[in-house]
């Protein structure tokens, strides 16, 4: 494990190098069939994580968020978001980050956020959470009435917006993957969001679960490889998520 | 004038100071009656800022976030925003910001955003608008189906969501003052916000005029200590105005 740690870490290092370089530099915005802004960074960054891993990890399969599928015959798979909160990025605000999780049969049991323009990293991988190597931990909350609710947009519910039956004015929007790095170290509560695809959330499950948080879709099912759902919720402290799923 | 923006950065300095202090400890955020949070931090900054423009402005009127409005007898207004963006700092997201304007007679012509954890600092005094000392300028942006649109929340429109009558798709949320800054750098075209006080925007003014921008109210009308609107419009391409000002 020591050593997908590793790995994981250095693929990090190699997209944030990438991303720093096209921060805030005037570039070419194309549009997707799906109408999501991609950048050439995002691109240059899973093709450099690619290259690593055909090298150190031949066998293992790919699922990225830019170039698709490879299967593999080892059963780990690699989920690559290079840039994840693209928006973000495209605005120069330093919320976005490159998610990086291992599967095992589709389990996430590694999972990286990385924002490189701040230097802020958070690891889960079974161990407890470590934001820039130190020992993090959600916060308590009993009551979802005081609780710091995070999501990215109220566009991403579309005709469904579950959002409105929380209390709005506990919420904060634009959280993209860097809230779930927040919640881990206890300034968030819960987090609600859809539309999410897997390598938008299988690195955040292992940061989450490593801090004592709880992470699923919104019927309360384990998020893998395989969820057919497209829906996220999370809680700082599981305590909350029975209040939160009922009104979900 | 140069003194009053060297003034204004001894502001932001000390301001910054504190903020760093506070920023992702844990502390207790108490409720005022318009259920905005409010720290610790954010009092302690504005107590620091009247002591030194006590000292060194006498005469000055002040318009405070925290402590209310003192009339003064030169004709020069100091409005501060100690915290803008609580919620974001409550969170422990770098967003937030100090805002420091100087009124004459209740025209903003001066305007500091300074983000204290990222050591970014936006200045407007009526020469062109520097980022840490550096010019910069908003971007042209000719077509508002292209654009890229900034606000806080959905919630500050209330029962008036204007923000509808624009393509959701293009919006990005949790904008705070930080989105203004990133405007003046030519990375955001439109922000629309609503349910503001003068603290919230009169910093704002000078920092988008001088980077060749425009900020009014919904109206068109120009934002002033006097202002009776609480809507905020701004284009870093000036030409765009009229077709956003159509959907308002």
């Amino acid at each position: 494990m020591q050593e997908f740690t590793a790995l994981a870490n250095r693929l990090a290092d190699e997209a944030g190098k990438i991303a720093q370089q096209f921060y805030r530099q005037p570039f070419h915005v194309s549009i997707k069939d799906d109408d999501t802004p991609v950048t050439i960074a995002d691109r240059a960054i899973e093709e450099r994580m690619l290259e690593i891993l055909a090298a150190e990890r031949p066998d293992d399969g790919i699922y990225g968020e830019e170039y698709g599928a490879k299967d593999g015959k080892s059963g780990f798979t690699w989920v690559l978001d290079p840039i994840d909160g693209t928006k973000s990025f495209v605005i120069g605000r330093p919320t976005f980050g490159t998610l990086i999780a291992l599967c095992k049969d589709g389990v996430p049991i590694l999972g990286v956020i990385d924002q490189p323009i701040l230097r802020e990293r958070w690891v889960g991988d079974g161990q407890r959470t470590a934001f820039n190597g130190a020992s993090v931990g959600c916060a308590p909350c009993s009551d979802l009435k005081t609780a710091r609710i995070g999501s990215t947009t109220p566009a991403m519910f579309g005709d469904n917006p579950v959002y409105k039956k929380f209390n709005e004015d506990r919420f904060f929007w634009g959280g993209d993957c860097y809230q779930y790095g927040l919640m881990s170290m206890g300034f968030v509560d819960v987090i609600l969001e859809a539309n999410m695809q897997p390598y938008d959330y299988l690195a955040l499950v292992p940061v989450i679960e490593g801090a004592g948080g709880c992470i699923s879709d919104f019927k309360g099912q384990a998020l893998t490889l395989e969820s057919a759902e497209s829906t996220v919720v999370a809680c700082g402290d599981p305590s909350l998520f029975e209040d939160v799923k009922a009104l979900l």
